[in-house]
């Protein structure tokens, strides 16, 4: 069966790219230029009507939602334990990462696009300084998780969390908050980054990591 | 092992409510009254510091995020089939439940609760229209997914995808949308609503499945 990630360079589409890369399995990067508007062209919306990355093809499957292609991907290569087996440590890995992705996402989401949730210019500073605080403070819940890895978030395993902190690190630059300030969770990200499959992912991708300008 | 669920009526911990009461095994339904600000006691945010309901109190594991908790006690109660085993089908549920959860569920609270956005409140009002919109457009989605359902969306067993897609289609007359305009969500609504489980957990919770009124 053949796989196939649609990726955007630095979005969440990080995750299962980094998963793959870490499977060791062929796959097929597919690059998809967000600020050329190539996920709005009638092409990837045959792909994924709903115009977003990550798209994971595997085999004749079309799967969206990085959850779901986490859960997917973690099923499929099973020696790589990308999520902990049935029990408590995955509830807890699993509970992370739900959190990752309902809140501390659309946060981030609400500074960089807040064209995403009103169509009034007028109100896109307001909600971009309001959110802004909220990640900060998100990024601070995240710092106490990340000082706990060890070496990774789940434990031994790299997995989804390890790969979704280093991309929402990244987006607090994006967003106007300096990552350095969280010196621990900064620190976790540079050793994530030099886990060698994340390395060749951010190599691909061609990410720099701290992204910041004062908002 | 003593299972407890802190609920609010109507809220999402609705989805893990019903699964308990389908599941068969005992379990202290815990009410907090979110009008009344029990959820930001310091009792309360002993056991939840986010102040979030649902929590899953196992044993003595705190669980908090519905994603997590389907999960758990999908590998509790292996004879229910919560979720389907690893497969494409469980991708599928997957998939479905994660947008719920990070797009559908987010939309409503943007015109429910705007203050959780902004703490401007002149620009409210514009929060609620852009994303009442938005979720009309979503609710337009899951109705072509509940009309595929046979009976229930995962198929023959009753899972989270029905409770939760009752959840925010009785959300959608709180939010100023008739859920009747969506003839086929309606009437799959009613069919999750009478299947005995749920039907009893309406009955604790007790709650009116269409609260519509124009906004």
């Amino acid at each position: 069966m053949t796989l196939k990630l649609y990726f955007a360079p630095g979005a969440c589409s990080f995750v299962p790219h980094s998963l793959l890369e870490a499977s060791g399995a062929a796959f097929e990067p597919s690059l998809v230029l967000l600020h050329k508007g190539e996920h709005l062209t009638p092409q990837y919306k045959a792909i994924n009507p709903r115009g977003q990355v990550p798209v994971l093809v595997d085999g004749d499957q079309v799967i969206t939602q990085i959850v779901a292609i986490v859960d997917h991907l973690a099923a499929r290569f099973p020696e790589h334990r990308f999520l902990p087996a049935p029990g408590i440590a995955r509830t807890r890995v699993l509970e992370t990462f739900a959190w990752l992705n309902n809140t501390v996402h659309p946060t981030f989401t609400h500074v960089f696009m807040p064209q995403r949730f009103t169509d009034n210019e007028a109100i896109h500073d307001d909600l971009r300084r309001f959110n802004r605080e909220k990640f900060r403070g998100q990024l601070a819940e995240l710092e106490v998780i990340a000082g706990r890895a060890a070496p990774f978030i789940a434990g031994a395993d790299f997995g989804p969390l390890d790969a979704y902190t280093l991309t929402v690190t990244r987006w607090a630059g994006l967003a106007g908050i300096d990552p350095t300030s969280f010196a621990t969770l900064w620190s976790f990200v540079q050793r994530v980054a030099a886990h060698p499959p994340v390395a060749r992912v951010i190599e691909r991708e061609r990410l720099r990591l701290d992204m910041y300008k004062p908002a």
